[in-house]
C-alpha cells in the first residue's frame, strides 16, 4: 500500500461540491438571529424580506436577466419541474408534443414522462457520437404542435456543452419554447451562450448550500406553480422562504462567476494532466465527448474490459471519489442513458466512469489519481 | 414612550420560530466537511446516506411510523402538494371529487384547486362558529367518488384543533383517503390525536430549519411523485438530498416533542395571562375559537373599532411582532378566509390579529404585549 492511499480524493464535483466558508459565514446570521417569516408584516419579516431581494437582484445581475425573472426553488430538480410541467400545462393551446434531448438529467425526462398522464407526447432526440445534440436534429423533431424543447447547457455525465443557441433559433422559429437546464454550466460558463425562455440552476454544484436553486423564466413565458400555496415568489411558488440558503446561493453564483475564469483554467489543467496520464498509463480509453466542446471540470472514461461499477468500488477503497454517470442514477443498474443515447458500444456504457475536478483538487491529486486508476484497472484486468 | 418600546417581543410563532443553537450545531458538520451527496456510492456519499438513514429513523420513532412511511420535501407546502395531488392523481379510478375544509391552509386549497383543469371537483366544508370542521359535516360532503379529504390537525389562525379521529373513521367508511396537514400542531400535540393516511411537517414551526419538511405518507397510499428526478426518496421524490436541513429537521422534531408537555404548560400559561389582561383591559374583544380545543400558543381576536392591518403596524411600530392571519396570506388585503368561512361578522373579519407565542417569550413579555395592544387600540378608538 502507497502512502498517498491514506488521504483521500475527491473527484466527484459534478455530483456536489463542498460549501465555501465563507458563503457558509454569509449564511449564518439568518440561522442565528435573522429568523422571520419574508411573508411577515414587522420588523423581523422585513429585514428577511430584505435580504431576500438583494438576493434576487444579486441573482439576477449575475444571470443578466431582470430580477423579476428569478423564482426561488429548493433546487435544480424543481426547477427543472416547474420549467417542463408549468410551462407546458400553461401553454397546451399550442399543442401538447415536449421535445427532450436523450441525454437531459432525470429532473427534465422524468417531469416530462410525467405529462403523458394528461396527454402530452415525448420525443426524444438523440446526439451524435461526441454527445452533443445537433441543431437540425432538434429541427427535424420539432412539430406545429410542440410546446416545449429541453436541451441542458452541458451534460452532466460528459460535461459536453450544447449549441444552445443554434438550437434556440430553431426552436423559436417553430414557435415552441426552449427549457435550458444550466445545473452543470451554472457559475463555470457565462449564461449567455444559453440564450433560453427558462434556467434551472442548483447552488450546491457551484460551493454554495444544497436544498435552494434559481428557475429563471422568460417574462411573458405563461406556466403554472407547481409548489401551489401562498403567495411567495409573486404567487407562483409557495412555500416559506428559505432565507439562509437562498442567500447562500446568490453569494455563490456570484462569487463562482467573479472567479471563473481562473477557476476554469485552472480545473481544465488539472482535467487535462490526469487524462493524458490516465491515457499514458492504461490502454483501451475512451474519453467520452472529447472531440466535443466540454466543461473543464468533467472527465468521462470509458474503460475496456471493466465495469464502471467495479472501477468506481475499488478507487474508492484506495480514497479515490469517482463516479458512474450521475449520482441521483447511482445505486441504479441500469446502464447510463448518456452514453447510451450517444451510440457508444455496449462494453464502453457499462464501462463508464466520471471524474470531476473542483478548485480545491490540487495537480498531485490528479496525477495520483491517475496512477490509482491504472491500479485498479490491472487488478481487474488481470482476474 | 415607556423603556419596554425599547425591546422587540417577538409573538409571531405560528408564521416561523427562531431556529434552536443547538439544532444549528447539529447541522454544522453537514455544511462543513460532510458534504457528499447521499446518492453517491463513494465515502464521501454513503457518510451522508447514514446520516440521512439515522433522520429518517428519527423522524418515524418520534411520529409513531415506519421509516418507510417518512419521506423528506422541502418543506410544509411540498409535502401538501405531495399529498393532495399525488394521491388525488395516483388512484383516480376512484373519483375525481375532493373535499376539503374551508380553512386550510393555501398549500392545501391551492394544491386542490390546481386539480381542476384535470376535471377534479373541489367540495369546501365550512367550520361552525368556534372554528371546528364537525365530522359530520365532512361526512354530508363525501361522495361514492371521493377519493380524498383534507382537514389540519389545527388551524394555523386559530390554532383550533380538529376533531381529527372521528373525521377519519367517516372518511375511511367512504372508502376515501384523508390527509392532515400538522404543520401547526407538530412538536407540539401528538402525532396519535390525528390519525390519518398522510401528514405534512415543517421544520421551521418548532425551531428547526426553514426550507425542510416531512410528507408522511401510510404504506400501501398511492402517490404519483410532485418532484420528480432522480431515485431519491425511493424514487418518489426527486432532488439532491438536503442533509444538513433534513439532520435538522429530525433533531427539532425529536427535541421539540420531548420537551412538548413542559413547553406547552409553560406556553399556554402566557397566552392565558395575556388574554385575561388583553380582556380586562380592552372591551369588544373576541377570542376566535376561544370556545373549541386551541394549541396552547395560539391567541386569535378579533377587535371591534379596528383593522388587523392597522393593530399589526401600531404594534410593530412599538416593538411587538404580530400578524393578521397566516404570514403567507400576509401582504394580500383579502380578508382571512379563516375568520370568514367561521361566519364571523365583517367586523370581526376585519379586526382580526394574531399572536402566538413561544417557548423563548417571557411572562412580562405577556404582560407588556397585552398593555402595547391596549394602548394601540386606544389610539385606533380614539382617531
Amino acid at each position: 500500500m502507497t502512502a498517498y492511499q491514506n488521504e483521500k480524493i475527491y473527484l466527484d464535483h459534478a455530483a456536489t461540491t463542498p460549501l465555501d466558508e465563507d458563503i457558509f459565514k454569509k449564511m449564518t446570521p439568518f440561522f442565528k438571529g435573522v429568523f422571520g417569516n419574508a411573508s411577515s408584516q414587522h420588523s423581523f419579516g422585513r429585514e428577511v424580506a430584505n435580504a431576500l431581494t438583494c438576493a434576487r437582484d444579486d441573482v439576477a445581475r449575475a444571470i443578466g436577466v431582470p430580477s423579476k425573472e428569478i423564482y426561488f426553488t429548493c433546487g435544480g430538480t424543481e426547477a427543472d419541474n416547474l420549467g417542463i410541467k408549468g410551462i407546458s400545462l400553461a401553454n397546451a393551446e399550442k399543442g401538447k408534443h415536449i421535445v427532450v434531448s436523450a441525454i437531459e438529467h432525470p429532473a427534465v425526462l422524468e417531469s416530462a414522462y410525467s405529462l403523458r398522464q394528461f396527454g402530452y407526447e415525448i420525443t426524444e432526440v438523440n446526439p451524435d457520437g461526441d454527445g452533443v445534440i445537433r441543431p437540425e436534429s432538434i429541427e427535424k423533431a420539432l412539430r406545429p404542435d410542440t410546446v416545449l424543447v429541453a436541451v441542458m447547457s452541458a451534460n452532466n455525465e460528459t460535461g459536453v456543452i450544447q449549441p444552445i443557441k443554434e438550437i434556440y433559433e430553431r426552436v423559436h422559429a417553430a414557435g415552441a419554447y426552449l427549457w435550458c437546464d444550466c445545473v452543470q454550466s451554472a457559475g463555470a460558463l457565462p449564461f449567455s451562450l444559453f440564450p433560453a425562455d427558462g434556467w434551472a440552476i442548483s447552488a450546491h454544484k457551484f460551493n454554495g448550500p444544497k436544498g435552494v436553486g434559481v428557475a429563471r423564466i422568460k417574462s411573458g413565458v405563461r406556466f403554472l406553480p407547481q409548489m401551489c400555496g401562498g403567495h411567495q415568489e409573486r404567487g407562483l411558488r409557495g412555500g416559506t422562504i428559505n432565507t439562509p440558503s437562498i442567500v447562500g446561493c446568490a453569494e455563490a453564483l456570484c462569487k463562482a462567476q467573479k472567479n471563473c475564469d481562473e477557476v476554469n483554467a485552472y480545473v481544465s489543467s488539472l482535467r487535462n494532466e490526469f487524462e493524458k496520464r490516465v491515457v499514458a498509463l492504461i490502454d483501451g480509453v475512451h474519453i467520452n465527448g472529447k472531440n466535443a466542446q466540454r466543461l473543464p471540470s468533467h472527465s468521462d472514461l470509458s474503460i475496456s474490459g471493466c465495469e464502471g461499477q467495479n472501477i468506481v468500488m475499488l478507487l474508492d477503497m484506495k480514497g479515490v471519489a469517482a463516479s458512474t454517470g450521475a449520482a441521483c442514477s447511482s445505486g441504479a443498474t441500469t446502464p447510463s442513458h448518456v452514453l447510451t443515447a450517444m451510440g457508444l458500444s455496449a462494453e464502453c456504457v457499462s464501462g463508464g466512469v466520471r471524474f470531476s475536478f473542483g478548485k480545491d483538487n490540487t495537480p498531485s491529486e490528479a496525477q495520483i489519481a491517475a496512477q490509482i486508476l491504472s491500479e485498479v484497472v490491472s487488478s481487474i484486468r488481470s482476474k
